[in-house]
């Protein structure tokens, strides 16, 4: 698949993923810029069926966790990087949310290249993003040292199935010329006229017994009493991991 | 350029990058998977000199900022989804840390997808990690509104010159197998042999007086101060902007 034909693949085939392709994959995906070339990421590669069982839960049981050949856990870490310090007579200062912030980005960059190239390479892929949601759990099951935060989550494997492109915004909804500028009533209703004129909008509305799209985003899939506890959990596991020392 | 044959370009033609074809790498970058379809980005594109030169200070007046054609800032944004959410009898509640850090990771696979068009179609880009830095100087200059936060920006224009390509790891210092394992001695020394013999690691410690590359790191280049005053500055910001409530 290329960019522009690109849609999240949650079904695979039972044809595993070689190491040598995945490691080339992630090889080729380290291309990707990163802060001071420090490399502050990591992969964690999981197959075994175990493991794949242990996580699942992080991911609130989403099938293709367990289904997926490979699961890979995209990790901000400066922990490798402070260990070498250490051993050359230096004195690491990352515990800290910047060296998370900076991190976490490149991990992310390092992510949508892996995700491009495995897409390239003909393989279907899965961004899990409850992985900020329940970090504790993966940091528990992937044993994740101090310095180490899970960041995001890909399923990857052979599509059984290709599923329809979704919905995408038009393009100048998200982009602003020299400074940002403010969104009016109109300009909002132009923007979102053809999702909510999807018949899959309609369905969501009916479904959940809402009166507008809207209201299935905010009070059925993205409430506030949950993102509010999610912020808490993460800011615990970020403190946890040492990235966010008391003050 | 392939992703494999990528590096960061940060001297640029006079040659401009056309509307049209930034617009339709943006509309292309869409295609990057984001949670729940929100799109929760925004693309703040910049080419007015007196913008370019008010943002200048921001990435510590790194000369690309004014002398690419193009800088793009990527922003996490609820804003606009907010606002949508309000125009349709919803109430949302997206004033937290998990939103942002949803947000944060949508805008980067944006970014990467916008890197990878851009290098695709003859164009040279440069990730500014200053961003994260001085979002209180961005945030000003661009009239972020609340629920907007800049997260990463990019510099392009048509490649002056094609620097060599860095060093990287080698791809087992980064991959790890079902579970993280951690780091020997030996395993560190391996995996940083090949960056320390460089004649670029050796230029580096005597320009700074150190005895190892990682002192360069520690005492130069990332001090644990200046990372925990940026620290500070970020979760000010992240205040300010609506996603870290006073509990």
């Amino acid at each position: 698949m290329t960019i522009k034909e690109r849609r999240s693949v949650r079904q695979y085939t039972s044809e595993a993923v070689s190491d040598a392709l995945l490691l080339s994959i992630i090889d080729e995906a380290q291309r990707a810029s990163n802060t001071g070339n420090m490399q502050t990421y990591s992969v964690v590669v999981t197959r075994d069926k175990a493991v794949k069982h242990a996580l699942a839960p992080a991911h609130f049981n989403q099938p293709m966790v367990e289904q997926a050949p490979v699961v890979l856990t995209i990790c901000a870490d400066f922990h490798r990087f402070s260990v070498w310090c250490e051993q050359r007579d230096a004195v690491p200062g990352f515990d800290n949310v910047q060296s998370f912030v900076g991190a976490a980005i490149d991990a992310m960059l390092l992510a949508q290249n892996i995700a491009t190239i495995a897409e390239r390479e003909g393989l279907g892929i899965c961004f899990l993003g409850t992985t900020t949601y329940n970090p504790h759990i993966i940091a528990d099951v992937l044993h994740l040292p101090r310095l180490v935060m899970p960041v995001t989550t890909i399923t990857m494997g052979y599509p059984a199935t290709l599923p329809a492109q979704p919905d995408r915004l038009p393009v100048n909804a998200i982009v602003h010329t020299e400074t940002y500028h403010d969104y009016s009533a109109a300009d909002i209703d132009a923007i979102y006229t053809h999702k909510e004129s999807l018949p899959e909008s309609a369905k969501f509305i009916a479904e959940n017994g809402k009166s507008t799209l809207a209201q299935v985003f905010t009070d059925v899939r993205y409430p506030k009493r949950n993102s509010d506890y999610f912020s808490k959990v993460f800011l615990d596991v970020l403190r946890t991991q040492g990235f966010l020392p008391e003050q």
